[in-house]
């Protein structure tokens, strides 16, 4: 698996999901092409899913909330007769190296959580119309959406049969929603869980395991019903053509380096580190919302989001060895406030909504990046408002104190903005500040006073806001010394302390799920009683069961 | 590691800790004797720790609440020179088998959340004094106390170099009590886990590491003064002589099956299962409490409580290989409903109220349990209380309907009693039946306006209160089915499955420790970076730093 994984598509070339509008409703086919396998070895039978099926599914939920504005419910569906979705494909699991098991997983659980982010922020809301057998990975895209819709025909069920199949976990939030968000009895959940057949008709909905049940006859009329009931109810104002987000902007040159319109990303294989430098704009923001939606895709707060989305990705699935990302920043702090004030102005226009939510998604997947996370706050930065948020999702940030010899840009500072006190909550729900200053929540209300000064060492350091200042005297090495240090631990040990102390305080569902299950669900992987070549993992489909180590832990 | 681990001990053999009392001041010493590890291959230099030294100072904690009423705080503190304590013992730690170090973290765990219930429930409060270098394990058991005093003498120092040093986490706790007891600002959390040296002097009390310092020289005096104050401040009103825990009987016969005075534990090897045995008492409860405190720990309540704790300890770390318990009790639920009551009508009395929270204790042991936990509720049983607790703490119950010919024991029933509604909270701060029906609160005061009643199998069943109900044509062979079955599944998927699943909704400290911090830790437990040949773990002392896969996940 060492061809480069490429997270942007062409909606034109989508290999496995259709998409059909009808005003406010879209219908969204799973239609997977078994030949379109993101690697060779196995077929995606039954509308199974690898990585490659997924990339192409988040494409989808990403135009639908900027190429269609009109659009208030998403029936997500089979393209197929008899099955909705057998879930991930586990010849490609068993296969897969650890990292990338991890890793598609990470990014499965990400999208699922966009279906509720689209319902729950802009009201664009998903459902889920199962005919046929819904197994495993499929069932939990049923289980990420707003309301799930079972057909009754003797033969469709849910289920999730990888405990009892696979002897891993349903690990793409299938555990963790079926008692937070779907809140089934546990002991009922136990037999469901442990069922491999599933669960199918009135029982489903007895459960709680789905919302309503409809005889096969009915199907489509209720789906039809249900999708123009959820329409209807919507607070969903958008209204006029969607922008159309073009292709990036981007090359890959030969030593690994990636080069965007507002993003690079260096890469130092020898000392295991990608330094990603992010540049400020240049122009002034648009005058007013219809100025924003003629620049579209090319307006910098879109682009420079797409860009960062689209780099953060790429290292995570295709530079497994770069243990450490190092975030810059160059450019005119003002105008990156000033471009950031202007979507804050214009919150109830929807793109300049939904531009702001796609700053929160990326700097969501900066936190739950499991690489060691850097900022170094230099001469010349632009840390302001979103771009300061960086400082508080990295696990460490230096900033430079005065003037650098020889050194002509600004002095070093850092800008808050109200940017960083309310829009980009984590996945736990708290402002990167408030996660901060969990122990001294006056220290945020004193930042707050601060807004929109550029901050200089002196008063960032006062105020909380970095990890150390150095003079000029100091920083080379202390910066080197640093990185040099890090890149000698355990990425394993790094991995799982930086996902213990990024996150503290309240959990959400998607805490439980990237801090809980995923925990669980990587430990299981390691495990030979699913991976080891008797698991049942590897023996699946020899017709041979797994052979298991009985010992509890 | 094949010698039964045995949790009873006779505190006039501790090897490892001495206790001295002054009034309201316990001085709890800890004195690691290195020769008394419990296992061959180790020293336990430095007053580092193994099991045998966490179930000594489990025994301190113990008695303290039973045997010393009228102690309000213990001062843990270090009977060697120059050293607090170095953590888990590194040796034990790389030798150990996964299954023998998941279950020591755990209970060691279970243990440091003792000294918390303690302050919290019994205003008995743990301050720690460390003079000394304090690391690792040392720390994590500081960072469990309410207070912790740090001697600023150059060379005292609290660490975490768990990562740094041994490539795995600081897993007692320590990463979450951290972030989430004592709110270290991240990055300065992130700088302290990777420094081996750890911090010292003001700096630690900067970053809210430790409460206060003081220097060397007036070490002595600010641990009596903070002592003092603590007990002042206590609201503990205990008084009058304790009650002695005296020594259980039990017999361990040659296939495994113990024997306790009320419990019984019958080990089917060949099916992997352990059927756990409750038997009610048989006598009317003590008529006040002078004669509770006269019965002492011969008191029905104190004694079982105190059985069903040794029992899961002994099924956890000795019986590796039995991956499912069965409860089963038999008696006279309306004796068990009199015993509680007792306890609870009483609860402004101190022995009365340790006793309920013994209880509390035991039923957290059980839902933490990494076993497949199964209910019967057969004819004869005494599901009342406390002890119905059981059927909500496990994951699947199986209730008898109706009579069974041939049986002339009482239909089986289940009693809710005031116990089910408050008392007994899981790790998440919510009753089992809050946890039970998160999506449907109301039924839990459905189920409250039948408190008192003996429920027979179709009340129970209505009520939400059980999974399944069998008449006798089908009990023996659904129940047979049900256990085959799960002994069937790979035992990893299991525990993975179980954290998932019974603990739903809010989240706290202790449910953090042992969801999101444990499963890193295990995961990371399973990584050829710490535990392989090259790994960080087995390479301590050897001079040579761990050899890591720079591969992420």
């Amino acid at each position: 698996m060492t061809k480069i994984v490429d997270f942007q598509v062409n909606p034109a070339a989508y290999r496995h999901w259709r998409v059909t509008y009808d005003g406010p409703i879209a219908n969204l086919f799973m239609d997977v092409d078994e030949k379109g396998g993101l690697f060779e070895g196995y077929d995606l039978k039954l509308n199974s899913y690898d990585l490659g099926v997924d990339i192409e599914l988040a494409d989808v939920v990403q135009r639908l909330r900027f190429e269609h504005p009109e659009v208030k419910t998403v029936v997500l569906q089979s393209g197929k007769e008899r099955v909705f979705c057998a879930g991930a494909n586990i010849r490609m699991l068993a296969s897969a190296a650890h990292a990338h098991k991890v890793n598609f997983c990470k990014f499965t659980n990400e999208t699922r959580n966009t279906f509720e982010a689209a319902g729950r922020e802009s009201g664009q809301h998903y459902m889920c119309a199962i005919k046929g057998a819904c197994a495993g990975g499929g069932y939990e895209l049923a289980l990420a959406c707003d309301h799930i819709l079972l057909a009754d025909d003797g033969s469709s069920a849910v289920s999730l049969p990888e405990v009892p199949l696979l002897a891993v976990l349903p690990g793409t939030g299938g555990l963790t929603r079926v008692t937070d968000k779907r809140k089934v009895r546990r002991d009922l959940a136990d037999v469901f869980c442990t069922t491999e057949e599933g669960v199918k008709g009135k029982r489903a909905a007895d459960w709680n395991l789905v919302d309503e049940v409809v005889p096969g006859s009915r199907f489509a009329a209720a789906l039809l019903e249900r999708a123009n009931a959820i329409a209807n109810a919507s607070k969903r104002q958008a209204t006029g053509p969607g922008v159309v987000l073009t292709p990036l902007r981007r090359t890959i040159d030969e030593s690994g380096d990636v080069a965007y319109s507002t993003v690079e990303v260096d890469i130092d294989r020898a000392r295991g580190l990608a330094t990603i430098t992010i540049s400020g704009p240049t122009n002034q923001p648009p005058a007013d919302t219809k100025a924003l939606v003629a620049e579209g895709a090319e307006g910098w707060m879109l682009r420079c989001a797409r860009e960062l989305d689209d780099a953060i990705l790429h290292l995570r699935l295709n530079e497994l060895e770069i243990g450490t990302l190092v975030f810059r920043t160059q450019g005119d702090p003002a105008l990156v406030a000033a471009h950031e004030a202007m979507l804050l102005e214009n919150r109830d226009h929807w793109l300049a909504n939904e531009i702001l939510l796609y700053w929160k998604r990326v700097l969501k997947r900066v936190d739950l990046t499991s690489r060691s996370l850097v900022a170094l706050v230099e001469p010349g930065s632009c840390y302001a408002g979103m771009l300061a948020e960086l400082l508080f999702a990295v696990d460490r940030s230096f900033m430079a104190e005065g003037d650098f010899e020889g050194d002509n840009r600004p002095v070093a500072s850092v800008t808050l903005t109200d940017g960083n006190f309310g829009p980009y909550t984590m996945s736990n729900d708290l402002t990167r500040l408030q996660n901060r200053f969990l122990g001294t929540p006056d220290k945020v209300e004193v930042a707050q006073q601060r807004r929109g000064e550029a901050l200089e060492a002196a008063d960032a350091d006062e105020l909380g806001l970095v990890t150390f200042t150095f003079d000029e005297t100091d920083w080379d090495d202390e910066v080197r010394i640093f990185l040099e240090e890090r890149t000698s631990f355990s990425p394993d040990a790094m991995t799982g302390m930086e996902a213990n102390l990024r996150f503290a305080g309240p959990e959400t569902m998607e805490t439980r799920i990237f801090g809980r299950l995923t925990a669980w669900q990587n430990w299981i992987f390691q495990r030979p009683n699913a991976v080891g070549d008797n698991g049942a993992l590897r023996r699946y489909g020899t017709g041979k069961r797994g052979d298991f180590d009985a010992r509890r832990v």
